[in-house]
């Protein structure tokens, strides 16, 4: 009888393994699903099914039953399932500088106190504490893929790849004498060294990051953006940022900055041009053409009062767009859902049109849109079959959060970082239920803190 | 033996009684105390000694140890101890529309939605739901005083009274039909009835709301001023919000909205206008020499994209000025943080200046400049003795918060609500360390989505 029983069970077994739900590494159960596909479908008691470091299945949470059992299973009951977010512009490190000078002018906020503080303590030991800080804030606010912009980028490369992050991570190329080279020189046989020693890896993009055109002249910002075209890699670069810059242009014989960058050569798909606040229709339509990616940071050209990007005007003219928090110096966190709640609010009223940037559309600069501003977006930014598997689980519970109407309106107008529950990259599961599993977060935070007295102390002097 | 030793010990507990501290009902200990008094003090390892409603001693942790002594204690080590936020201008029942349309004009979103929504939905029952997740939110932000203008203004007295909240609530006079009032005339009976009820409340404040002058004729205006004026309680009204409202005056015979209010002897001491988004210099001495306190609405005046509102101008011309979040309907949270950062940031960018509005001015002006708006400075809006213990201790610990170089940088540009740990009224404990004491979260929560399947239901049969 009990044989008997046995054989049965067996039976059913084989036949379940012919027919049944495929085994995938981690299924997220039962949440709306906020896909930012190209219908944008939204679905509500929807599941995403994940099998090693891609997506496997995107649907009704019947659907995904029936066909994938997860070896582990995320609940995200009354919870947003949706793409990370892409944050296509920040100085990791610089959390470490968070709030020691606001309220000035950008000259006078680099000049001042960035630079000289920099000076002072940016070296390997620096840019790894501060990585880790900027990482864990990050997966604690959702953000799975950024780009950056600082010096020894090999030192950040290194704990973004253990905190788990997707990095698009470019080595800066400045005229001026810096903590990690001496020269232009130095610095881009610096990047191409960076360059080599990540070219294949599955989380890190290496990238070229020339700082800007007021910080380099013609032939260096040349030479990076041969660099990297050499070796297929992104080209960062700060770009029409504050009104200044133009000037800059104009002494260089072009009446912008984008006009110079393309008297250069340099504009050309892989750039990712940051800021573009001084651009005029005739620029946008130049950045179109030469498939240049810009990132919006309305946050730090807020605070720095740099001006206010057209975002529209970008959107019109097709323009890949993404969104960027800029470096916790100058915003002063890195969270991305305060950047889009930035970007539909400023948007709106700076064009006098309330209609302008809805929540929809912010939603995507955040996602989708900054996938592909980076060129990134056949792998990254919404949650598709045969994408990576960078997904986050947004809380919805919230008094603030409550009764919702309509979950995109939610995660844009309500939601702030701190609702991420859960938080996936590459399919590896970096923060669960708000526990960080990949950094050590006590030990972060006191290390940070240590490097903030050398800092203190470095600025104090300067002053 | 014993009885000498007992005799000893009562000796030293007499002497004790009249030199040591004296027993207070609670000790706020070891916090960094930013008291926004008139110096702008900060107390790092200060405290603050609370006695049934006031604030009896704010110093250093040790001065206040010699001095007093708590029957309860709270640890504020590594955290703010300051003022409870002033939100000067709110519809709290809103929060039950918050998010329901979205990215549309002032007068389309209002005539098209919210005025047929409430026309279906606006009941005692509604507003007390409303309210009870509007306090909810308030006590987790840090918001412990609010000033509200909605229907049934008795209700939300009510709940905002068992919340534990403190209100200055405005009884709305509207020149069309509404829920609670067939006519102005009943709707100032209305008012009439809830003065009388709530004068001398230590908590409520009745106050009159003459809705604005697009909603009201000039005599509806002028009884609604004589009321408040009878009772010697506030007058609310929302004022120059669109520049839609200029060419009402203008229909009038008068310039500008306050020209228009002010030939109608409307304007005085007293009387709290929201947004003032539509003013010139002139009018904005008028309403200085007059008197009136102005709050001012950034999230709201950019999400409805209204304007921007002359912030700068209205410090310099002197005019007692608050923060608002506007009801959630428009915002869509009732954060007064949030409202603190946008206020400073889009100063800046819009004045193409990054000192304008500091992070120390937006804190004056979500403490006690919202005191002064509301013609309150004396009993609250800062820390210091005498002063009602409206109180909130604010956690500094999160990633995005660390390193700390500036606390008052902190709370404006990277702090949120959900960063308050606790929440002191009238010297009563509202919310410690996250858990709300006067209010059953789950319960209001569970109404609160109630109530938004009635209002979806009213929603799409209008449209």
């Amino acid at each position: 009888m009990l044989a008997t029983f046995a054989a049965l069970t067996g039976a059913i077994a084989v036949v379940s393994a012919q027919t049944g739900p495929r085994q995938v590494s981690l299924v997220i159960a039962n949440g709306i699903v906020v896909t930012m596909n190209g219908n944008s479908r939204v679905i509500t008691g929807g599941s995403v099914a994940i099998d090693g470091t891609d997506i496997v299945g995107v649907d009704t949470a019947d659907a995904i039953r029936q066909q994938f059992r997860g070896r582990d299973t995320i609940d995200a009951a009354g919870q947003v399932v949706m793409p990370g977010l892409v944050n296509t512009h920040t100085h990791a490190p610089m959390v470490l500088y968070r709030g020691l000078a606001d309220d000035l002018a950008l000259m006078d906020w680099l000049n001042n106190y960035i630079f000289p503080a920099e000076a002072k303590t940016v070296s390997p030991e620096f840019v790894r504490a501060g990585t880790k800080l900027a990482a864990l804030e990050m997966i604690e606010s959702g953000t799975t893929t950024y780009a950056d912009m600082y010096y020894f980028e090999e030192e950040i490369a290194k704990e973004t790849k253990a905190a788990g992050l997707r990095g698009v991570l470019g080595e800066t190329i400045i005229q001026f004498p810096v903590a990690d080279a001496k020269t232009p020189a130095d610095a881009l046989a610096r990047a191409e060294a960076f360059i080599k020693a990540y070219k294949d890896d599955p989380l890190i993009t290496p990238a070229v990051a020339p700082h800007a055109i007021y910080t380099n002249d013609g032939p260096t910002l040349q030479a990076a953006r041969e660099l990297s075209k050499r070796y297929n890699v992104p080209t960062l670069i700060h770009m029409a940022e504050t009104q200044a810059e133009t000037k800059t242009a104009q002494e260089r014989g072009s009446p912008s900055v984008v006009t110079y960058l393309d008297s250069l050569g340099f504009l050309g798909p892989g750039v990712l041009a940051a800021h573009g606040v001084w651009v005029s229709e005739a620029d946008m339509a130049i950045l179109k053409a030469r498939g240049v990616g810009v990132s919006h940071n309305p946050e730090s050209n807020m605070k720095l009062a740099s001006g206010i990007a057209p975002v529209r005007g970008y959107l019109a003219a097709g323009v890949a767009l993404g969104l960027g928090t800029d470096g916790a110096a100058s915003n002063n966190d890195l969270d991305m859902f305060e950047a889009m709640r930035m970007a539909a609010l400023l948007q709106k009223v700076a064009s006098n049109d309330p209609t302008a940037v809805s929540a929809k559309t912010a939603l995507q600069l955040a996602t989708i849109g900054g996938a592909r501003a980076l060129g990134m977006d056949r792998q990254i930014g919404s949650l598709e079959r045969g994408k990576h598997a960078d997904v986050i689980v947004v809380g919805m519970s919230a008094a603030r959060q409550t009764p919702m109407y309509d979950p995109i309106s939610h995660l844009v107008y309500v939601t702030r970082g701190d609702d991420v529950r859960t938080t996936i990259v590459n399919g590896k599961v970096l923060m669960r239920n708000r526990k960080v599993l990949t950094l050590d977060e006590a030990a972060v935070l006191k290390e940070a803190k240590a490097w903030a007295d050398k800092v203190r102390a470095a600025v104090t002097t300067n002053h």
